[in-house]
């Protein structure tokens, strides 16, 4: 495995993340011989898009790859790799809650590349600017993954399973969670009929305020000065939903308590 | 009031947004002659920075002024409008949720312009894109207001205070809670000594996506895809604490619900 670099990669998948990624590893120089997709028409889609033939029949999937990137739900990949035999390849997965060693029956030598970016296929993303954690079954594994990421991105963290399960977990907060907030947010204006436009440069200031500041200093509002009647009123506001209501007093309640640890 | 131009601000208030705001009406070349706030220091640190008069005494507030801002938490606007009289002079607040009508014993000509942003001292701001919602007790008022905010500002809106007030929570979900994403975010990469750099990348891809995308279109996960595995991992995580673990459990619900509104 020593002195291995990848120029041939098989994507297994072709959900957002492969999309992009995929992508990516085209634009660095490597050939994508192969897509492989459940459906016919994610399996297309990608391989027309990559110019490389595609599969949805997994016995189908060519030998040819220097690298087998398994870019599925959790659940896909451990089904897959229950199933399939890629001795003498390298194997990775790309999911940040997914343990390395269900790969260990599909060959010696796997590992992980997992990018933490939200991907969405009508959205072009900079792969140059995602940190990629990755882990390997050994370090000349590591190191040949190193060297494949290194050409897409300059962003590389050594990260093992308990590491990399945490940082998942966090990035469901820093964005899933924050992307239901904006979600609310206009269900709210849309109650009122006001254009989700007026909260555009918030959103991008309160998210631009991560580069200078800490999320603590950051904070403003009523739940942080502790604006007892603003906050009253706005559970008042929110009554045409209870479920709304909640999450704004489960909220407010968590970010006083921020306020009161860090005070003490 | 008719053809009234504004070229002389008392500021009322040296918070994050006064500090923020009284700079940008001075770089548009109007004068801030006075600041008032009940702290010395800051009172002073403003005062300074504006190169004018300051004072701490409610009773020494300048008669000079065309235009009063009134930038302070809502109980002090409150409480400074059963205590003052601007009579002839235009007197605005800038709160996101209290009424117009407090101002109505201060004077005959008042408003309101809430700047639709988070303001911390720490971080420069750009006024051009800030949207403003106004309100005026009259339309003679409201034109003086909208050409005094056109001054710093292109965006521009008129808004009663019902809708100003529906924005305004809508702006906490879009600002604040999401800053407590970060928080929480940023505490759970602390745990396992993980660097918050990891997720500025996601952070700000997150927030981008608004431009292109509504709120459904852009989300992903665990919890859009319904993956069970994996929100049963998180929690398992989360269990370090019960706050952040209750916080996931609602949003991951809330995400499902909207998951299957829009479905049906």
């Amino acid at each position: 495995m020593e002195n291995v670099k990848i120029s041939k990669v098989v994507m297994i998948g072709a959900g957002n993340l492969a999309f992009h990624l995929s992508q990516a590893v085209k634009r660095a120089g490597m050939e994508v011989v192969q897509v492989y997709s459940r459906t016919e028409e994610s399996a297309c889609l990608l391989g027309n898009l990559l110019g490389c033939s595609y599969t949805t029949d997994n016995k189908g999937i060519s030998r040819e790859g220097d690298l087998y990137i398994l870019s599925l739900t959790d659940e896909a990949i451990v089904d897959f790799s229950n199933k399939l035999d890629f001795s003498g390849k390298i194997v990775v997965h790309t999911s940040g809650g997914l343990d390395m060693d269900v790969l260990k029956g599909v060959t010696r030598y796997y590992g992980v590349v997992y990018p933490v970016q939200t991907f969405s296929k009508e959205k072009e993303v900079d792969f140059m600017k995602i940190p990629l954690c990755i882990e390997a079954v050994n370090e000349s594994v590591k190191n040949v993954l190193f060297d494949f990421a290194g050409e897409f991105s300059p962003e590389l963290y050594s990260l093992d399973t308990p590491r990399r399960r945490k940082l998942h977990v966090a990035a469901v907060f820093a964005c899933n969670f924050v992307n239901h907030m904006y979600f609310i947010a206009s269900e709210i204006l849309k109650s009122e009929n006001l254009p989700f436009d007026l909260l555009r440069p918030l959103i991008l200031e309160t998210a631009n305020k991560m580069n200078e500041l800490s999320p603590f200093a950051a904070q403003t509002g009523p739940a942080k000065r502790n604006d007892q009647l603003v906050i009253k009123k706005h559970l008042d506001l929110l009554s045409f939903s209870p479920e709304f209501r909640e999450i704004y007093r489960e909220l407010t309640g968590s970010i006083r308590n921020m306020q009161e640890k860090k005070n003490n």
